[in-house]
């Protein structure tokens, strides 16, 4: 006999996290209509307004702009294998755990990475990106992250992709925990290729990449001498789907799809700079409220990322103890470290549908609550009334 | 003002074609449970539940089984992209449009690639496999497709495995149009890897690869020299998340997973012998009532693939006319045919949720109209009739 378990049934967290983030309501909706087949006019359709809400998204009028059949990783991969030929000279913003996946993978596709560092915490600074420009001349593309969620850095890329242009490379942005909650707009910055998730700030579950790739980083593309290593996440191909002549590739994840066209939808029908408010607002009232608690934040003063706010761990505290009492008793999710912050800092999300005034409280009372039973000291009340404080404040 | 577009309201098709097929409405509620974090208990548990699920689903005790989170070609990519190392001998079976696929990516991946080739309706001759293997000393895998979604022609698989074992090769399958119909059995079979989809026989929507890799092909993916060129489906570093130390490589689309745990229960609580005499039933009376069109078959009679029948499309018929006459009058979609098929063959799928006896009924109705409409020569009722004589005889 075989043993065919009970029924599904995962607890409905409060994802405070790193994402995923808490999937809207609508949207959970879109995921159960009809899934039809790959070629029928009603999917192109849906394939044409998810492209065209995307573009809106992204600030952009790049035609190569869709979601790849994966998550926010695979369309990482799938920008630098495109982008990168064996032996390109590409520098990768290195001052976090998504810069270090860059590198990895560029190196994979044959790249000859030229690292530009800053500390974690610390945005890469484009002045040493140009000095890296100067001194490596026929770099073909510079990669950052525009929302750094190991470290709740924000990226500031106008400069850069100033600077980028004028050496004539391509300048790549990780917009995984900034699309959605952040007002991104790629061809105002300059930006030649981007890509993002959707279980952060676009309030979608996890399991596609949308991206965006301009008409620079598409002519580099086509001058490419060998065909990129993944068939599977080979953009020319996957353009002739999504774009041309409707050739069949792969069979596209229907839901998913569904899915993002409403998470886009509920995006622009907020307002990509009202979204943006809204984040900035309770990411600093979760700031206000967190400082009461004398703990330093990861990211600099003048660069923390709305959607996500990284905050050390004090030594006195077991960072497993406090996240399984806000989990277990409270039924909320926050983040721990990633690489060397591991065990060192909470990372605290407040991205899409999961940013809002309620959850800002919410959190700081539980926090207040485990940090007090753990013996921390803390001052009763006093996180929850400095958020409520600065909510009130005028944005 | 942005243009926000209605509502998503794609039509409820009946997906007679290579897949998607329908979904199951038990697998339409799975995808709506809450998404939980990456790291949470409640998540393991999931993930353990499913990779269960799946051996038995597969037929294999093999520890490495699991989702890969892309569609169906993103497990084919995975297991050849990790399985082969630049300048490996590699057989591929070509006889349709995947075994093309597969040659395709085993070039990518840097493979000696030796065609072995049968024509396209026909299965791989193991027989020419162990020439080639003794022609060629050293081939390290052999690639066949198990269900060959664009001729219907089922690839027995038996004989092959005893051979390629023989000559110390693995033998990896193409379980796409096969898994959750035929009752596959990967150990019992010699099969060292193989890969499958969500959205045909399983009754899933798209969206995931399952894979399963047995403790030879194991071995020589740890034996590796070089990394895999892909960094997203690295199986060592995705097995170190689902088996192992749980560590963090990419957020797993939550509600694809959820939806193919339930899709495997189904699966398990119908039974794979059953399940796969329910395809068998459907597809032998699908196929007497399309004989009385006198229409020829792709595949030859001994090896016919029961989840897909493909059909010749007479030379006095408009491929397109009758398949747009189907979809927007019957809301019926059955497929074209892929490569040297297109224009020339019909792609009928009974998978999963959508093999019964009613849509045999209803998709010989509907062709018969439309082929009747058209001015192809029918005997009124008589493909129904036949199909329903089938149907009432004992399986």
């Amino acid at each position: 006999m075989t043993n065919l378990l009970p029924d599904l049934d995962p607890p409905a967290r409060l994802l405070l996290g790193p994402g995923p983030s808490n999937v809207h309501p609508r949207v959970t909706r879109a995921l159960s209509a009809p899934v039809v087949g790959y070629l029928d006019p009603a999917w192109f359709t849906v394939m044409d307004e998810t492209a065209a809400l995307l573009r809106q998204v992204y600030g952009t009028e790049n035609r190569v702009t869709f979601p790849i059949s994966g998550t926010g990783t695979s369309g990482m991969e799938a920008l630098l294998v495109n982008l990168i030929e064996p032996g390109d000279k590409v520098i990768v913003g290195l001052n976090g755990y998504f810069g270090d996946r860059i590198h990895q993978i560029a190196l994979r596709a044959g790249a000859d990475v030229i690292p530009v560092r800053a500390l974690w915490g610390q945005p890469i600074d484009p002045e040493r990106v140009r000095i890296a420009l100067k001194e490596h001349p026929g770099v073909a593309l510079v990669a950052v992250v525009h929302g750094e969620t190991s470290t709740g850095v924000l990226q500031p890329l106008e400069r850069l992709g100033r600077i980028v242009r004028e050496h004539d490379a391509l300048l790549l942005a990780d917009c995984v925990t900034t699309l959605g909650g952040e007002a991104v707009t790629v061809d105002a910055w300059l930006v030649d290729a981007a890509y993002s998730c959707t279980q952060k700030a676009l309030g979608c579950p996890p399991g596609l990449s949308p991206i965006t790739v301009g008409p620079r980083a598409w002519a580099k593309i086509e001058r490419r001498k060998t065909p990129p290593q993944s068939w599977y996440l080979d953009l020319r191909l996957l353009a002739e789907y999504w774009l041309g002549g409707r050739a069949y590739h792969h069979t596209p994840p229907a839901p998913m799809i569904y899915a993002l066209r409403e998470g886009l939808r509920i995006v622009l029908e907020e307002g990509l700079q009202q979204r943006s408010t809204r984040h900035r607002t309770n990411a600093a009232a979760l700031r206000a409220g967190l400082a009461t608690f004398g703990l330093p934040f990861v990211a600099a003063e003048d660069c923390w990322l709305p959607a996500l706010t990284a905050v050390q761990i004090p030594d006195t505290v077991d960072d497993a103890a406090i996240r399984t009492t806000l989990r277990d008793r409270y039924n909320i999710e926050i983040g721990g470290g990633l690489g060397p912050l591991r065990g060192k800092a909470w990372r605290i999300g407040l991205m899409g549908y999961g940013s809002t005034a309620a959850n800002v409280l919410l959190v700081l009372a539980a926090l207040e609550a485990a940090l007090a039973e753990a013996g921390y000291p803390i001052q009763p009340g006093a996180a929850v009334e400095a958020a409520a404080r600065r909510l009130g404040a005028p944005a």
